[in-house]
């Protein structure tokens, strides 16, 4: 295992997570106990599908993002700020393109990966999709379909954090069907050996503070898609505007904006060498989604320890707390059970990843139905909270907001419906 | 009817509602038509139950909504921003206390008061909570359990929005169990006449603005919950502090806040004179859910409306507009029926409610159905926007939250789950 | 109202329906009461929207169910074995046909008619869709579109349930898409005056036991479907088959057979004399399917009953009745919240059916819906009964299966989405 | 691994599964294939976690099970008719107590002992019950409580399907909660060293052909529950009556009864040596239960199967097969996706259970999911059959039927969910 993970942790980095409240539930395994203890925060016991490798990047992520994320989120949510700052203490613990192997990444396994995600996203949504943007999207198709030259001068500097990315392929007609994009790159009619792009694209986290932009347009020439490192520094005034979207309604911690491009000169060199059409992206959006699944788990997760934490210490009727009541029970039971189920689901197409028998379609089935349950368990354990919840101080409410929109990106939950229904059908039902 | 509702509305008024979106269904049943049409707006034809005078109080109160209240709540939301102007304009068309007869009221029925808050709860739940409250909560009490002297002082000037009620029941620890408050009212031991009232009250709609606050605390000598008029101008200061409650996550364009009260003075005048226990808040509890019950269905009206425009302009996959595809047909059929039957529902309570056939359990029913279908209904037609939703000028994220929130209050979803149990088994399981 | 109706009945059968179980939450509002008690046999009230008349056919109908349908429907849905004894007695009481106005028939209002269905259906859909068959698909399609002959040659006699009918719509490679029909009619070659049937139906309620059965075919010379009154005693032998299907998973109480015609020769005067196309059997199917909207109310109500009096009965944990427990109120609440809502919807389609303003559209929804919210409640109120729902003689596990069939039959829900869907898009969806 | 499963198999046995339906999904995954291929049997490669032995041992069972079970199924669950020569054959392929270690049974692992039922409930449930019965319930009782002597006596014969056993813990008056049973045994007043044992049990699944009764009953002395081997051929005529419970609405291909028990005498040497109180037939419970989790999801995958095939086959609208809309993808993916998680959960609390690490909750957590979305969505998928599922030939009823008893038995859904709650609040809310 990664060296690389603990290469900039304190020594004490590696004790357990000392997290008050998650913590709470967990039974030490470790001694010869006869009886096994029902565990509420790992109910079927996934733990001991990890290696001691995975447990402890697990733990490392867990205590940064309890530690050092969730202190922030309130206030950032608020007011819809990001702080640059997070990638770079990201990328000093190597949580930054952690699957990756070699140019300064740590080279853990899928599953490894996927619970710096969860970790993330047990504190927020809009950090982890921040931090799946530099890692799966940006880092991701650098590795898998840049030049050489490509990886050795934007993978060392994105691991660390020092440069910020960002991956447009979503334009505002097109989000459920990128291939009928309108970006274009044209051959630079004066200058050889440079590609000139026009378009747009919509909803890209980190646009607004991105160094590099992997932007995907039709070559004239081929009318095929073609990938390109846009690389914000080199770009002449005017030729590209990344304006931020204010006032969402959800992931209000991540930075998100627009991707304008107007005759932006784009040497050929930084077009990704080989890889043509939709394969490229959606083998970004692979990686991505599967960390999305385990990601989301994160946190409703966090939702049902937030939930329990309140039905506990809530009184009502002759001083019952509220988890007394069966209404309020059967919601944390259904809430644990499809956390559990989705976290062992998770955990397994990660094995597969590594194996090479993952297929897409099973990414398509975890992301969808992880994002699914994640959502529609944070909305019902909601409830436990009653009127309270509509303070943003309970979290519950920021979670449901940002659960909504995992659901919708990177595959629509509908259009993965239509995924799984032509896998199993062989018949398409887009259209 | 009202003469008082139409007083000030100039002639025109009474035209129909023009309002491009919502009218584009609506057929004209005048003309000796052969064969009916279907209205999506109204699938079952609730129009048919209203009285000529219903139907010109709904167009009303749906121009000035439209016309006055929508091109605010963008903003108004984004900045948890509430315009107290808006219960001025609201009184000069009659639209405050429209059921109560008298003081200046437009003595409607209750269909037609529900109506109104259909209209409000169009544009914005937020919007309706602050009506319901100065209307139903308020004025309701005061014209049900105050003396005549009491209704006199306050009434006229609250049906005109110039005195802002606020209602405070609620208690930071005592929400769905009211019986258990705190609060408390004894006799001021120097000042013959008066009471001291000391308690809090939380999440209290516009406790921050209002002049009048009607506050339920157990009287010392009795142990009996009972009801005051606190006057803000007549409390001495730090006797009543009213902070608001900031960064909520849902009706952020009404005010919310407590009411804290320390030792505060209330004249014996200024209590209501008779009605003792629960019997008095449940009371006017019972008419403001009616008006919840029917509120709601506005604002899942408009989420119909705003999505089905949605799907017919947003096209996917070979230029089909996305209202053709079969997963997204359902999401609007679900949602209509969800509606008319909910539409109907309320209608026929509110018969009952004036035939003075209605139980209080019938409100529970009609609450909790159709909040429960709103906010049900609200989030699957957000899925049709996909990502789209995220930026809040879809109005569609705003219902979402604000839907959650009407579920919680005036008895939360599960506690009416109870109320009708109770009803239909004989057996209480609050506890 | 129907003299008709009343000229069989006793004097007392006039007096209301005691039926000591489902009477048991009836409250009598005709004494001065002051406060309203709730009922949860009607929780919103519906009674006050029915005329005096209706009431009492409703009374009298629910009375013969009770009476002389629930005794019989255990034995016969083990045994798949239909009494055509049934249709007789409710010829004599008035029942079938009821909103015929002539030939005998009551000429009632269209609430009334499926007034009689609810109480027919609270016993057993299986006997509710052979009277459906007979009096809507059957009675209906003559009143609508036979000629003066075939009306008086078959109404009076079918109103009387002397005369079975049968309605030949589906066959087995066409249900949901009924213009795709394969039977075909085309002049007899030697016989002047004569059509020659040919073709296959399937899923024909009381075929095997019918006198007269419609069937729908495509007339060879036009290509347009066109219907025909094919009279069993004037078929030669081997010309008509109507093997009855067994081993049904639901509706066992009701008879259901396939019909197969090869050349059978009908006379031209049996022909509709000038309805053309689909237009006809969906008229007829209109109907049937208006009165399903409220029939399957009377089956949810059923189980809502039976599922009380189990909870109040049966004790678990420190003897106390099952119905204390929070799990299973909710699951009467939402029970009898639903069957209220779709009582009020069927009411109100009926009331705008009799003042020529229903759509077919309306009936969609109303068919739909309550179909759907029957089934999926019966359904959960069984949870409630625990294994002893395994025992047919609670009655509940034969209303689940009978409600699956009312839910695919005369418009599978999913059809009805699309036609909402299309009512509401203005773009169909079906392929 | 079981030598002794494979003791009776012909050579041919381990050849895999050749079943045309289900295997059409299926890819080798043996060649070096660059693409993985998706699987729409096993979704998310389930394959990938069991061993050559459990692969093997599951491709026997199944086998088995479609060719020599499911040719019975049709007729078996129409006559409510259980052959007892099927026990024999599942002894004869070592298919029986195949967990159990030594007295000729198999002791394979649990995953592979939950293959087994996953491949008889494949067929039906009631199969699997009959089997379960025998192998978890009684022969794991005996194993686990029973004296030397007892295990020697029983298990031998038993594991060959010679002796059928029965297991009496359900009482008329006492299901969810069997700590109030009413059964006793006491001191037999005249014969030293027997017990005489008195109440009633019912729902017992083969106790009208059970040889051997393990009974659960209050012994007199203590209060304490104890548990006795009733063994048919020892019992004098009147003390042991079976009678069968007869038109049942599910599992009708298994056999299931009552036991009266008066003054039935047993021998001291009958009862289990050292078990007390609920202790016993708790760990008994937990094994069968587990076997149900995956059991279950081999009846949905069959339902998943049937589903896919009928709308492959099936057209409506031009000509489509309904495998191309919309709506019956979704179902169809929601399906596969629920067996596909629900697999994965049973596989791992399976491998929890041999390394000692399983709790009860976790198997409350696995048996409540996966009976409750096995069938949920077997009502789902029987929707894409419209009228046809009516017909039982399609055998999608028979599943609907079964899997609703699945979900009541060995703890109804709603007792796990306060199971689960308990667990999860460290509160109890039963009562």
């Amino acid at each position: 295992m990664s060296r690389l993970l603990y290469r900039s942790l304190p020594r004490q980095a590696l004790r357990p997570l000392v997290r008050a409240q998650f913590a709470t539930g967990t039974r030490s395994y470790a001694a010869a106990s006869p009886a096994p203890q029902f565990d509420w925060t790992d109910p079927l016991g996934s733990k001991n599908l990890l290696t001691a490798d995975e447990l402890a990047i697990s733990e490392t992520a867990e205590r940064y993002c309890q530690e050092h994320l969730l202190p922030r989120v309130l206030q950032a949510y608020r007011d819809e700020h990001y702080d640059p700052q997070i990638l770079r203490e990201m990328g000093e613990l190597g949580l930054l393109g952690a699957t990756i192997d070699g140019y300064g990444c740590a080279g853990v396994s899928s599953v490894a990966g996927a619970l710096i995600t969860r970790a993330v996203e047990r504190v927020d949504s809009g950090y982890r999709s921040s931090m799946s943007v530099q890692s799966s999207l940006v880092m991701g198709a650098i590795y898998d379909f840049g030049s050489a030259e490509q990886k050795e001068r934007y993978l060392p500097e994105m691991a660390q954090g020092k440069i910020t990315g960002a991956f447009g392929l979503t334009e505002p007609n097109h989000g459920s069907d990128p291939g009928s994009m309108e970006s274009t790159a044209r051959q630079h009619p004066q200058k050889p050996g440079y590609y000139l792009l026009n378009g747009s694209k919509t909803w890209i986290t980190n646009s607004p503070i991105a160094d590099v932009l992997v932007v995907w347009a039709k070559l004239q020439d081929t009318g095929k898609i073609r990938g390109f490192l846009v690389d914000r520094k080199q770009c002449p005034p005017g030729t590209l505007e990344t304006p931020p979207i204010k006032n969402k309604t959800g992931l209000r911690a991540s930075i998100t904006g627009m991707i304008h491009l107007q005759d932006c000169p784009v040497p050929q060199e930084n077009m990704f060498p080989e890889i043509e059409g939709l394969k490229g992206p959606f083998t970004c959006l692979n990686s991505a989604r599967y960390g999305i699944a385990l990601g989301t788990m994160g946190a409703l997760e966090d939702c049902i320890a937030r939930a329990r934490t309140y039905a506990l210490e809530r009184k009502q009727f002759k001083g019952n707390p509220i988890a007394k009541y069966q209404l309020v029970q059967k919601k944390l039971a259904d809430a644990a059970t499809d956390a559990a189920y989705g976290v062992l689901a998770a955990i397994q197409v990660g094995r597969l990843k590594d194996q090479g028998k993952a297929t897409p379609e099973m990414i398509s089935m975890v992301k969808r139905q992880n994002c699914d349950r994640a959502l529609h368990n944070a909305r019902v354990l909601q409830e436990i909270f009653g009127g309270n919840a509509v303070s943003d101080e309970y979290g519950i409410g920021r979670h449901v907001a940002n659960l909504y929109v995992t659901q919708t990106y990177e595959g629509q939950s509908d259009i993965h419906s239509l995924i799984l229904g032509r896998a199993i059908t062989g018949i398409q039902a887009f259209v």
